[in-house]
């Protein structure tokens, strides 16, 4: 079965296939109860009919077979991926469903359904995966009708060219759909966010999704040679072109629109050779500090390394289990064509300049061959922790663990990181109590600056979850965006941090975005509330 | 003297300094005479003082004295950098100059002058350096009177950050005298467009300047951390980040509007260190088609050289001797940490993979001690060519020199240069007769395409030189534009590229774009004519 014919859950992260089991669940709540000293139960799982919705606030046409108000459609596209509108699911809590869900199977139908949508004012919201965890495919409480538009049938790829090394696909398509397509020719787009078995290339674009590569081109930014958008104003398409000087790009407008501006319904990506040459390192600092001084060296040296990933102290502990002293930066580097071990050599060097340890015997390098050389050290016991656990099995249980993200100038940085830890720490003291952790990675490295990435977590009254998140949230939004970062790097803006955008961005910007969005969408219907504040 | 404080030519390409002499420009006729078999004699120079212009439609207010109607400054901000320009300037011919110069010393003053601007409805030309080979500050017919705003007072370096390797910058400042800034700091901004001496870092931010290096990080695009723009609506400042995906870039809005949104007055910009270790190499293919596809398979390895320039069969002969039949590639890698011999080794083994001739002896490697091994070969040859000629000394001889410049994936590459070499072809038969020529060069490699540089040449009648070259460029236009390309890959949009870009960008991103417009310039003040049709 491809992965667009699966069924979102409602209550964990990925496919219906993707539920832990009772059996799961419950083991997870003995040791949940072991760690708090009192029972915990996991939740019962409603049946998605069991769900009460509010009755459809429109009627759909008989002419338009691809739109359902089917009572599963719209349980299924109420909520995004973050933990707490899962919990909301596996709480039976659906108080905005759509009023409609469209599947449209053709560009035309795609455009019947968002004529049918201005006609009458329903808002229009495009659904991508719906691995959104910052309320961007819900439906506003504003929105007299809502319909959610989900491209899950536009979603092929058109055209391989393998010469220019670009691949024309429509938006719908899912992240391991396109590699499978891509495979046989050799080529991988190379662009792996988090979310990538479940979010679609449209999502990617239209919310600037940042790749799994920690420098150079990775963002989805860089991948896009050209886009087609429908608007309520009509068809926008940009010419396929590597580069050009010609006036402000188009694309980079519709690149981090999230729907506001148009659906995206195609675009031309640039695909690379799959990687043949490896090399991988772990190099273990006795401190934060040195090794985000040494993360910014080697950044700055322009090696420009698949993988240049740095986890905290506490990072490190969990995923590594380094000593909580220290901290680990993952190296990687890969290619096509060119073997990797002189620049891994170079990578280590300045590491090891700047008081990182690795043995020469941990770096692994593949030659390939597909035969690697070297052991993993620190860097399999990573990976391993990557795995993770199933979110289902967590879920109800009274945890609460979030991220949030952000990017800043490395002058800035070690203030930033106290800043950050101080503010958003008294928060976590003040919600979730003394039993709380706070730890960060770099996700991402520039010449310029790191993308930290903060994680929490802990202990919450069942019950109490939103309200005590919204408190933590607060905290962090006002911590990044007063200290300098942006309000998100890579995991967009949508009704989450409009507020948070809005103070970071040029006022002018704001209203630039307002008449951008009035020239496409004069009715105001597409997304209302991401991006922008209502009203525009 | 710094560079911003000597005065443009009005006849030739740079400074009065960069003058020829009389003795020189007569020796030129010399040889162009006997080339064309029949004597032309080099024009006179009028001085300053005899040319004649329009009476200023304005009046300066006393309360503005950085503001100037003097007869001089409004002949030098007359004209652009174009050849034609420069002809026009030696034939004493200045039909629409500004009416006013400003050169407005802080901020303050600047917006005094775009208010004052905006209230008497005048044209506001931001001048940059005057390097404009689009007719980027030409005063429009239409304007009832116009004010060039020229930032060369506004042109410091206001702070560097060693630690994230950045520097903000006003935007007045010319290319040298930024280098100069920040080479104590063993900074460099690495960006080289061709007119690095006289032009500017606001300049470059406002028309999407291409750097001399060919992959990877070069244009300006990508070293913008933010700007610093002043609208007739107020002022636009984004956010100093190393990476955001918080909507929309607003930065991207600015790079690339020319003007017509607003003057940009400083920028933060990414910088690095110097670089230490090289590599050169230059290959010679015995074809055009071996030698490009060598060139496509070198840029997909992702090495990302700091050159990668392709000089086809005529381009090679001209520049490096080569034998007519023979294209030559210039391979070179620079950083300002890693040895390069072994990248160097990497792309030359690529380029030998596709057919490319090379001695190992004439690989020049730079090992970091400043004592570079191996020999130029073909690039010493190359390097020495590209001191060129001094534009003025041909200036008013009746030869007719200029280039079109574009990107295009490699997929259309072959049918698109054939293509433009057949109609533009025909339109130099057309208008210079047989004895012209047309070559061209890879300027930038793309991993999806090149950026193809055309260079035509031929003799022209004298006084016939504005007719023809229109009737050429309106070929090459058609022909670039037409088959697939941009209408502009550095040069800029300006008023030249205006119809040409509205046929290749969305429609509805012109509307757009015209509501960003009426947003921040309600009155239309600002650069009319330049990027959109006049009018909006």
């Amino acid at each position: 079965m491809a992965k667009w014919q699966q069924r979102r859950s409602f209550w964990t992260w990925g496919y219906e296939s993707d539920e832990p089991s009772d059996a799961e669940r419950k083991a997870m709540a003995k040791q949940v109860s072991q760690r708090l000293g009192r029972e915990v139960v996991p939740p019962p799982v409603p049946a998605i009919d069991q769900i009460e919705l509010r009755a459809p606030r429109l009627k759909v046409p008989d002419a338009m077979p691809w739109v359902s108000s089917e009572h599963a459609e719209r349980v299924l596209h109420t909520h995004g991926g973050h933990s707490l509108e899962l919990l909301a699911g596996l709480r039976g809590e659906f108080p905005e469903p759509p009023d409609a869900v469209a599947h449209p199977r053709t560009e035309d139908e795609l455009e019947a359904t968002l004529a049918w949508c201005d006609t009458h004012r329903y808002a229009a919201i495009p659904y991508g995966g719906g691995t959104t965890v910052v309320w961007g495919v819900s439906v506003p409480e504003s929105a007299d009708a809502a319909v959610t538009i989900d491209l899950d049938h536009l979603s092929q790829v058109l055209e391989i060219d393998e010469i220019s090394r670009a691949v024309r696909v429509q938006a719908g398509m899912l992240g391991p759909d396109l590699e499978d397509a891509l495979r046989p020719a050799g080529l991988t787009l190379r662009h792996f966010p988090q979310s990538f078995p479940w979010s679609t290339v449209g999502g990617w674009v239209a919310t600037r999704s940042g790749g799994h590569y920690a420098t150079n081109h990775t963002h989805i930014d860089d991948f896009v040679e050209s886009t087609r958008m429908l608007t309520p104003a009509g068809w926008w398409e940009s010419r396929r072109l590597p580069g050009s000087g010609a006036g402000p790009s188009p694309d980079r407008l519709v690149i981090g629109s999230e729907g506001i501006l148009g659906i995206i319904s195609e675009c031309w990506l640039r695909v690379q050779k799959r990687p043949k040459f490896r090399a991988t390192a772990g190099v273990v600092f006795s401190s934060w500090e040195t090794a985000y001084t040494a993360t910014r060296h080697i950044v700055q040296a322009k090696l420009w390394p698949a993988n240049l990933r740095l986890l905290d102290p506490l990072e490190a502990r969990q995923a590594a289990g380094l000593d909580g002293a220290q901290a680990l930066l993952i190296i990687g580097f890969e290619s096509s064509d060119v073997p990797q071990d002189a620049f891994m050599r170079e990578a280590v060097g300045i590491a090891r300049d700047h008081g990182g340890a690795i043995d020469d015997a941990d770096i692994r390098i593949d030659d390939g061959s597909g035969k690697a050389t070297g052991r993993e050290g620190a860097v399999g016991a990573w990976r391993n922790a990557f795995i993770g656990v199933n979110a289902g099995t967590t879920n109800g249980l009274g945890l609460l663990n979030d991220t949030f993200e952000t990017a800043v100038t490395w002058d800035h940085w070690p203030e930033f990181d106290a800043h950050v830890r101080a503010e958003v720490g008294r928060a976590l003291n003040d919600t979730l109590g003394a039993g709380h952790t706070l730890s960060c990675r770099f996700t991402h490295v520039y010449p310029d600056g790191p993308a930290p990435y903060y994680s929490f977590g802990g202990v919450v009254p069942l019950g109490s979850e939103l309200a005590l998140w919204r408190e933590i949230k607060a905290a962090a939004v006002e911590a990044v965006v007063g200290a300098g970062g942006t309000v998100t790097h890579h995991h967009a803006v949508g009704r989450l941090h409009a507020e948070g955008w809005a103070k970071q961005r040029p006022a002018l910007f704001g209203e630039v975005l307002r008449a951008a969005k009035r020239t496409l969408d004069p009715n105001g219907i597409l997304n209302p509330g991401v991006l922008l504040d209502e009203g525009n």
